[in-house]
């Protein structure tokens, strides 16, 4: 069996998690040391050796910097981010209760569906995969499924509510730091980015093993009873992940969008100028659209794969033999994960320091390097101390062979292919080369060649993530089957920690850029706050990529999980029932998008309307000597959101049930697999349209090559072209795109945690005629 | 057996398809008697009746009339008409002479690779479905295939020049019409498009009907061997339309964004204006690529729906009971239709009269009625005639009990779900009703929200016609199999005259416009054919909408006889071969779209300079005293389309051959369905899009009602947002988005054809592995 014992186990997952939270912990505290109170003190919180830290905590004077004694300043950027942070916590609170009373019923929906299955019976069972043994009764399955779900939605809920907080901790200290000059602000920015993804990362480990271990009481040795109920975890925290990113979504891009029509196309002032009465709204949405939502779109992503492999492993040679410390294989790869991470974070905030602007996007690029370098050995050693050297895998009805190599080799052929996907979207979403510059280019013939030009790029960039993602899908789906594929993803996303930091990095250099602007600082300060920006949306893009390279995989192993659980062998695609669902399930993305798109929409409509009269009826706003009116675009903002998330909503968390129930699981596995390999293109390339539109904007305004000073400066047509494609993109980006991640592996999970109701009780429709 | 004799069959065909012939000659007669000379004379040259002819062809002066005793007008129209014409017919025989080497070349690939499947031997061999019996050598379906791919692409050829010819033969006619009322210029643009239509239809039937009699002199009982050698002809239609719909698509919007761009967006001069250099190649481009691309392309549909189902026909048991009749069960549906659209074109000629332009858009919706209805009680005679009670078809290794009636509906369905995506095409894009209203609306926070409100509707134009398009599949496949599907698809096909007349009437109306504009004529003629235009963007648009939807259902039934002869009974999305054959497949219309939306503004950015050089250049050319360069600007297009068809015309053709070869039939049919669900959606929302946009444009320039007015007139900020929306749409409309019609037609019938040589030789990856 397997070289570590189950105790040790036992003892290294909760371990390795309480590492990635106490490392979270003094992340924060190193950024809360940057002090937004306006009184110049003694160092006396810092200790005497810090004084020499390069990083420079507790240093506050040094004759170059810009405005460092100007108190005012100071307490501007305190009170701007205590709007924002107010602004946000009370969405998220509003956002929380309404998605609240959907858990509540949807959760009183799996207990009475499941239960279902076998009438609600307390007897046991023949075990599925094995009749010669009983397992716990199907109710068993239905109460834990239940409360695995509530715990996944309430797990999700804390990562994000506690991203969004510590984002809005650092974004006004990002930009105070950055009067010290770009390598603090940087370190500041990128080690809140690293408390959510340590936090998060450790988080979502710590609660999935406890969950393990308590249901364990129940079941026993009924292991295929427990992973099943565990399912509901993935399910809750995806569910909770597409009101975030959904709701987050519309709300960000609504006062983005409308924000920039009125204040930048029609008033003529910069961006997060303080007069614009959206701004509020605008820097709000970044806290709970970017990062509350892309947090909880990680965590779901996190939690299914580990579901999906748990589920397969459970009716394998691990689950059979029960052999725990294999059984936790994923598991112990997240463990791992957070160590190298940890290392990882070292090389950006310790190990070197960044000087000028040009070392940003390339020390976010190492990131990515040293953690899948790192990662490799990392799997490498979990492999081959936690397998066996040959076990077997459940594949579809039979059992397939797999040695402990073959799983390394699935495991890291996810971790690669992520960082392929990585390189892809920097490359195509980067100002730095040429795609963007051509992008940039074409604004010289307006917006329209601007458009077609940057829906070209996002249809070209979806090229080498797919086929990545294919080999990532052929290798671990050759060797071990749906197993495979599970781990892959998990592979993905072993490295979400560092994922997360340089991604929940980018949302907070753009508020630092706004709050720079609305506490009225200098251009130097803006320039600065701008390049940590313009990586951040690099970054953003990558960590998008991520997001969608990771839910391909992880929809497609829930999918195999169903099919295993739904008791399918082959899903034929030429049987009517199979195409038919094929192609429908095809079309879902575009449903969901123009849903989502035209939200934004409308929503952004109203907020033009409401900048537009603030404008109007305020006097004395465009000339600065009265306030605008924040919170009421804060609320258009929020009502819009919640108002715009249920059509969408509804869409993803009836179609699975809908399908399932009228059609049966032949139609709903097409409608699975032709939602996934059609969702994944239009998520690609919509994020990246949507990245290279915002980047060929900043090329143009920073003005940093000859070629680009051709197009320049700010005000310029090609620049106005440029302005337009960037709000065009926005809700592309950061709304539609992003949420399609969440549609796909959400459908998926639905799938798998209702697969035994519909193997009994569904394709009514069929059955009737 | 069938009601209808084999001689009776052999004779009705025939006489339908030279019924239809005629019946489009009679229309180019009517058509010619419009006059393009400018001598004023007496009707001499029609009938004493005709003068009494409510059409009012030979009559020439009524008071009313605007400028119709102006010869010079008439002199410029003939002039500019030659003009279109020549440039027309030059850049189709350039296109044709490259295309011909590459349909040389191809032939001969054909030959080798399905002569190499049995070693080039001329022994006879055990047939595939009945080894009992023996049937023509391997190399025999190698020369007859490579024959009717050339007899197909030829045909293709004569199908889109003579479209063409017609099309420059009656745009400046219809100009002229248009002094006499709205209502001569109607009738005269729609019998010149069907002239087209039933050419073409009529066309496509003969030839292959002569040529299956002429391959039966060498066949005789082996009709397994003939209808195999007969699906060259549908490759051959379909590789032509390729070329045609790409080429012709990037020069006809190369033409018309580079024209915009400079003329109505930098210079502030009206659509169409002759002082624009580009305008020449812009109405040449409607020509080549809205006629002759689509053109080709449905009698690509048409030809390779047929053999499809004859494919199909010959191994079931039609065929194998050498039942004439029943096997030309298609050609006889095609037969029934040329008869109903005969009669349904009368309904807009002769029967009715359009006396203003609230008329024309419910006269071309009745066309699209009438034809349907009628064509169901074509279809039940025809079923009734033609097919016995009952029969078997060949169901991927079985043989499926069909009755009469149950085809019947397969037909029917088909034929229905034609009319409802013309309909729902109509709705989302006519400016009659509110989706393209509302994107007008949304001009008034200019381009970014028109463009954002654009790409919503076309998302959410995707779902009904995928239902109607799923529904179809799942009634025709489940009462016929593959059968099933491809005569769906022949019978959505089968008022293809009808549905080619309203649709080629768009771009001559378009052209009519253009040469009112250039010839000077008054406000009042180009608000006649401006109205006419506005009809024909929706038409344009519900073309679209049947070839994509045909598209689909041909490429499925492609699809089903590729498996089929492939010798594959499952395609089992959960093996990893055939699932990363989906999800590449499913990337490719990406692929193909970015290289064909990247080509249309790269050669637009190359006409823009040109454009901006002759009116930097040529003095006197904006005050209208010198005349421009048209020459240049048409040569720009010609090399650019000639040059940029290449990449993706590559990318199509080599796909199903390296997949084929390199990762065998599995992958290959992964590849097809994955292309197919995914490539359907981008079609049809790309092009609802972009004819949503160009009516939201002119919804905004007719001014017609109260909320038109508020966005107008033209010139004002929403409409020069509505101008940028519908300049992003001319590539989205009319080159990237039809194309994918061609891309999984052409990759399903390619892999067909080559079904035996990969069976025998493909998958050479997996088999050194």
């Amino acid at each position: 069996m397997a070289l570590l014992s189950p105790l040790a186990t036992e003892i290294a997952i909760p371990a390795c998690a309480l590492v990635g939270i106490v490392f979270s912990l003094v992340q924060w505290l190193l950024v809360s040391r940057v002090k937004l109170t306006p009184e110049p003190r003694a160092p006396s919180s810092s200790s005497p050796g810090s004084n020499n830290n390069k990083n420079g905590y507790g240093e506050y004077l040094i004759e170059e910097e810009d405005g460092v004694n100007d108190h005012s300043v100071v307490a501007k950027c305190a009170e701007i981010q205590s709007a924002i942070s107010e602004g946000a916590t009370s969405f998220l609170f509003t956002e929380y209760q309404y998605v609240g009373v959907f858990m509540v019923a949807f959760a009183v929906l799996i207990f009475l569906f499941l239960g279902s299955v076998e009438s609600f019976s307390t007897q046991s069972q023949p075990c599925t995969y094995d009749p010669s043994k009983l397992c716990k009764p199907a109710l068993a399955t239905a109460v834990f499924s239940t409360v695995s779900f509530l715990l996944g939605g309430f797990t999700s809920v804390v990562s994000g509510f506690l991203g969004m907080k510590i984002a809005t901790y650092a974004n006004a200290r990002t930009t105070l730091e950055a009067r010290k000059g770009v390598g603090k602000a940087f370190i500041t920015a990128f080690r809140s980015g690293a408390v959510m993804g340590f936090l998060l990362a450790a988080n979502g480990l710590l609660v999935l093993y406890i969950a393990i271990n308590l249901f364990k009481l129940y079941y026993g040795d009924d292991w295929e009873g427990l992973f099943e109920a565990i399912t509901g975890y993935g399910l809750g925290g995806s569910s909770m992940a597409l009101f975030g990113r959904v709701g987050g979504g519309i709300y960000t891009k609504a006062a983005d969008v409308g924000a920039d029509l009125v204040g930048k196309v029609e008033r003529n002032i910069p961006e997060d100028d303080p007069r614009n009465p959206a701004v509020i709204a605008d820097n709000v949405g970044d806290n709970v659209g970017d990062i509350a939502g892309m947090g909880s779109d990680l965590f779901g992503s996190y939690a299914e794969s580990s579901c999906a492999a748990l589920v397969v492993a459970s009716i394998s040679s691990f689950g059979i033999d029960h052999d725990f410390t294999a059984m936790c294989y994923p598991l112990l790869i997240s463990s791992m994960g957070i160590l190298v991470c940890l290392i990882t974070t070292l090389f950006a905030t310790d190990f070197f320091e960044i000087k000028v602007v040009e070392e940003i996007e390339p020390a976010l690029k190492k990131q990515l390097i040293i953690s899948t370098i790192l990662m490799t050995v990392g799997i490498a050693i979990v492999s081959w101390i936690a397998l066996p050297s040959s076990f077997t895998i459940y594949n579809f009805g039979s059992q397939k062979v797999v040695k402990n190599w073959q799983l390394f080799l699935c495991v890291g052929v996810g971790l690669w292919a992520g960082l392929i996907i990585g390189f892809v979207t920097e490359y195509y979403t980067s100002n730095a080369y040429s795609p963007v510059q051509d992008v940039a280019d074409s604004c010289r013939t307006g917006a329209a060649t601007n458009v077609i030009f940057g829906l070209a790029l996002g249809y070209k960039s979806v090229i080498i993530p797919i086929f990545a993602i294919a080999i990532s899908i052929f290798v671990s789906f050759s060797f071990a089957a749906m197993y495979g594929i599970a781990v892959a993803a998990l592979g993905m996303l072993s490295t979400i920690a560092t994922g997360l930091a340089i991604d929940a990095y980018g949302p907070i250099s753009d508020n630092a850029g706004g709050i720079a602007e609305m506490a009225g600082m200098s251009h130097r300060i803006r320039e600065r706050t701008d390049a940590l920006d313009a990586a951040g949306n690099t970054t953003a893009a990558i960590g998008k990529g991520f997001a969608i390279g990771s839910a391909a995989l992880v929809s497609l192993a829930l999918f195999g999980a169903f099919v295993s659980r739904a008791a399918i062998s082959t899903v034929d695609v030429l049987t009517p029932k199979v195409f038919i669902g094929l192609i429908v399930g095809a079309m879902l993305p575009y449903w969901f998008s123009a849903m989502t798109m035209k939200s934004v929409g409308s929503a952004a409509l109203k907020m033009v309307e409401e900048v537009r009269r603030q404008f109007n009826t305020i006097p004395g706003l465009m000339e600065g000597l009265a306030k605008p009116d924040y919170a009421t675009c804060v609320k258009i903002s929020t009502d819009a959101s919640l108002k715009e998330m249920i059509p969408p909503g509804a869409l993803v968390m009836l179609t699975p049930l809908i399908v399932g129930i009228f059609f049966g699981v032949e139609t709903l596995s097409g409608v699975l697999a032709g939602s996934l390999v059609s969702g994944v293109q239009i998520a690609i390339s919509a994020s990246n349209t949507g990245g290279a539109w915002d980047n060929a904007k900043k090329y143009i305004e920073a003005g940093a090559s000859e070629h680009a000073r051709t197009l320049g400066p700010k005000g310029s047509e090609p620049h106005k072209a440029a302005v337009i494609g960037d709000t065009i993109g926005d809700p592309l980006k950061d709304t539609s795109g992003p949420s399609l991640n969440i549609l796909i592996k959400l459908m998926a999970v639905e799938s798998l945690v209702f697969a035994p109701f519909f193997a009994t009780h569904g394709g009514l429709l069929f059955k009737i005629f």
